[in-house]
């Protein structure tokens, strides 16, 4: 079982969510769980490490990877590209590592679409209020941002059918044991355990 | 999502594979997972509590029962009839609270056809020698009735593809962790979940 592939989780939900604070609590505590380092055009925010919160490239850069088949997943949003590099997933996942993608939807979907045994969770505030509250709170982006930021919400929240699990995030923790559960429950699934089952009985 | 219904989850195994204590671990950490009381027409063993452990009835009354359709499944086990009250399991869903059955597989499967929606969970130790070893060290039946009950375990090995989830009980407390986070991750289902979205957003 201990050298059983890992599993690719991929958690997506609206900006402010509290998608990283709940991603960083199931990292605290399973040592098996990465998290898969996204590259990106978009500036840096203030407290954000190069190569461990995202791989900051410049725009032609990223359009290299792309043109060299180097990522599993990119997308636009709010102006800036996001793309996940292929080759450390992959091998993290051979290793027995689990990893967790952090990405919007249309990402998502196209991960889903390349590795259909990735498990899909889309993690949402209790209500859309929480969620205007929670961007205002952090005071980090314009008013035109923040409203760009919802509207792109609300179309995510409709693309929730694509997702086999649903995590309410109203507390972090709560939602951390969730989102660790699952990774664990979907582990202990038949198909994954069943051929060491066979070799002790026949 | 407090108030949706509860799971019914259905723990089988080869006897010794320390189903009991698992389920109880699992109990002591949620109170919202109740432990379904099977009936059986069996003696009790030493130390068990009638209407906590089992509930012990007469082979005539558990005719009865039978016959007037008051039983999710039953079955014969080592000479014996066990079988589940069906009124209280449905009760305790519909309050949704979480209900685990511990039985046998030809058990099992009856509740899968009556209820789909059962989550189905196969319990083993990790291997087939540690089994024989566990039931030698609880040293309360006869060699005959030992031979018997890993015969019968054989036959419930081979039947493991009947199960979404398999527990290997290497250790009860990551064994009680895995039952712990298959319900867990179960309640997260989007299916479960979708409709306290869509009313969130249309």
């Amino acid at each position: 079982m201990q050298n059983s592939r890992g599993k690719l989780i991929v958690v997506s939900g609206p900006s402010g969510a509290g998608k990283s604070t709940v991603i960083g609590k199931v990292m605290e505590r399973r040592s098996d769980v990465r998290f898969s380092v996204s590259a990106t055009t978009r500036q840096p925010r203030s407290g954000e490490a190069a190569g461990k919160d995202y791989l900051f490239v410049e725009q032609g850069e990223f359009i290299r990877m792309i043109e060299n088949d180097e990522l599993l997943e990119y997308a636009e949003y709010v102006g800036s590209l996001y793309g996940t590099p292929t080759a450390p997933v992959k091998a993290a996942l051979d290793e027995g590592v689990n990893i967790i993608l952090d990405i919007e939807v249309q990402g998502a979907l196209q991960v889903k679409a390349h590795m259909p045994e990735a498990i899909m969770v889309f993690l949402i505030p209790p209500n859309f209020f929480q969620l205007e509250e929670r961007l205002r709170c952090r005071n980090k982006d314009s008013e035109e941002k923040i409203l760009g930021r919802l509207e792109t919400a609300r179309r995510e929240y409709s693309k929730a059918a694509a997702y086999e699990y649903i995590v309410v995030n109203g507390d972090a923790d709560i939602a951390a044991d969730e989102l660790y559960s699952i990774i664990v429950a979907e582990s202990c699934r038949r198909e994954d355990r069943l051929k060491h089952l066979i070799t002790d009985t026949e």
